[in-house]
């Protein structure tokens, strides 16, 4: 009989609602599509689902809230959506008060990638890690910082904004305004962005080839040349893997976190772009090369994953890992967030 | 009959000790050359000074402790100066326990851009706000983040590290392996780097004749030039002022804070360099477009700094300002951290 919360993941593809044990169980999970339906289609069946959740299970314990991760800037003190790049229609929506007056109990709203962070900190690869970075690979890219178990909001709710960092001051153009932003080069849309420039120079003959054939073709289409052993391909994703590397080179310069955790659909090209980030990790961040130093001889040492004991002192070390939750990462962070447990 | 407490500021150039009250009033403040004494003359003049302030003031308050800040990277737990590329002969050396043991009481150690960062947060520029980073502009680039009233160090003192954060992948080599890191286009000596290389190219003849003929040529007298119109002096500046611009988007974007602090020697060429560094800003960060709109519209309605309050609640908005307590800003926070009112 646990006492369990409710995780929503709002997307910009899917509405997932899960109930989830104080333990971190996964107790029931539901999912519709969102991308065609009008908002307060989104609303009603999610309002729906979230009762039905909390029906089911109150027998078995006590529900202790309900968490939203949804993708865009959240104004946090009126619960508003500012803006939201994938769920048009959304900007300026009152979200909060109107799930709320709905379901008639409070909820806590959150963006999306701080969601997932909380989630990879509660059960993931950041687990019992207390201050870390989350960054989320897809069409653009989400952040959050978790500082002593919290998510850093910063002056009003915009810390993490990792995407936007420049590292190309005369890169391409975004649409934030800006020029040569992190989104650029280190996302879904940047791998698309770079395989149209190697078609267009007429010099990637495979990535033409499937690009003319398959009707999806995407960043999971070009990973999958670059495994084959496309060299254009390949080239994109040591490019993307560069460009994070030196990302992160800054974010482990400024922050000198514990842990820099890598999620987002993307980021199951690691084997493609991980070498390339890591060579420029150790080459442009003074604080990685003075603190991964030891990780790598002691995983040399151990074969471990670096994060071993030694002498009762945790040695001071730079992590950087993948993400172990997948898509439940935002669920899992929601359900957490909404228990009360990690009051962020 | 005032407590007090004792701040030590050590630099490359200047060793400065002063009794500071804990209502932050300066009661006596001693000055050495460090440049050319050996390490240990060095340690005897601060200790000899500490002991001297300590007993003249003794009769009048209660000695709450001494802070000192020292240019370099310090192991906080053994109290070792690991690093300093200012002071040769201190690499390795356990400052913390030599003076310990010379003075007969607990001192407490920290990087001196850090103390600087405390000294204006407790009564400087920002005097009242909980979060806020301090950029810190010499030879080369100094950082700290406050959160919550106290420095943020991170996992192992290294978190601020601005200096060697990557602005052009691809611009000149740095001291650390890196190339573009921020220390080579915003500090002093990118400055007199970026004058050799006007001057190499034949179009900079003013710059040429002052350096031939300044035996003290340096950031200051090519800012002289600035400042009497001489157009490649101005473009130095202005090249200075893009890249400061960078790094202060990109760590906007990352830590939403409500200030960054602008401060070190070359902070006083503000004039010449900062209207650049503010339209880098405002293209370059969108979570800075998003909450200095503000800013820039009460600053127009009022005249004032961009702080007022309104309606009772704090509109969100970051400010970047000027460091208002000059060199004595690592003095004042040292005494503050050594008071033990701010706990970091």
């Amino acid at each position: 009989m646990p006492d369990f919360s409710i995780g929503v993941d709002l997307g910009g593809t899917n509405l997932r609602i899960a109930a989830v044990s104080l333990q971190g169980q996964l107790l029931e999970k539901v999912t519709f599509g969102s991308k065609v339906s009008p908002r307060d289609r989104v609303i009603d069946e999610m309002c729906a689902a979230i009762q039905m959740l909390s029906d089911r299970y109150r027998g078995t314990g006590t529900l202790l809230g309900t968490g939203i991760g949804v993708p865009g800037i959240i104004d946090l003190h009126t619960g508003t959506m500012r803006k939201s790049a994938n769920l048009p229609g959304w900007e300026n929506y009152p979200v909060q008060a109107a799930i709320e007056r709905r379901v008639g109990a409070r909820i806590v709203l959150e963006n999306d990638a701080k969601m997932a962070a909380l989630g990879e900190q509660w059960l993931g690869a950041a687990r019992g890690i207390a201050n870390a970075a989350m960054v989320t690979l897809g069409t653009g890219i989400g952040g959050a910082i978790v500082l002593d178990g919290k998510i850093w909001h910063g002056m009003n709710g915009m810390a993490g904004e990792f995407g936007h960092v420049t590292l190309e001051p005369d890169g391409p153009i975004c649409g934030c305004g800006n020029h040569g932003c992190a989104e650029k080069y280190a996302s879904a849309s940047a791998i698309i962005r770079m395989a149209r420039e190697a078609i267009a120079s007429g010099e990637a003959p495979a990535l033409a080839q499937v690009a003319d054939s398959d009707p999806e073709f995407g960043a999971q289409s070009i990973y999958h040349l670059a495994l084959q052993g496309d060299e254009p391909a390949q080239q994109i994703f040591r490019t993307f893997g560069r460009y994070l590397g030196i990302l992160l080179a800054g974010m482990v310069n400024v922050l000198n976190l514990d842990m820099f955790v890598i999620g987002g659909g993307v980021a199951s090209a690691w084997d493609v772009f991980a070498p390339r980030m890591f060579a420029e990790l150790r080459q442009r961040s003074i604080v990685y090369a003075a603190t991964a130093l030891e990780d790598r001889l002691r995983r040399d040492a151990t074969g471990g994953d670096g994060a071993a004991q030694t002498d009762g002192r945790r040695e001071p070390q730079t992590i950087i890992t993948r993400a172990l939750l997948g898509r439940d990462a935002g669920l899992y962070g929601a359900a957490r967030l909404a228990s009360g447990s990690s009051n962020s």
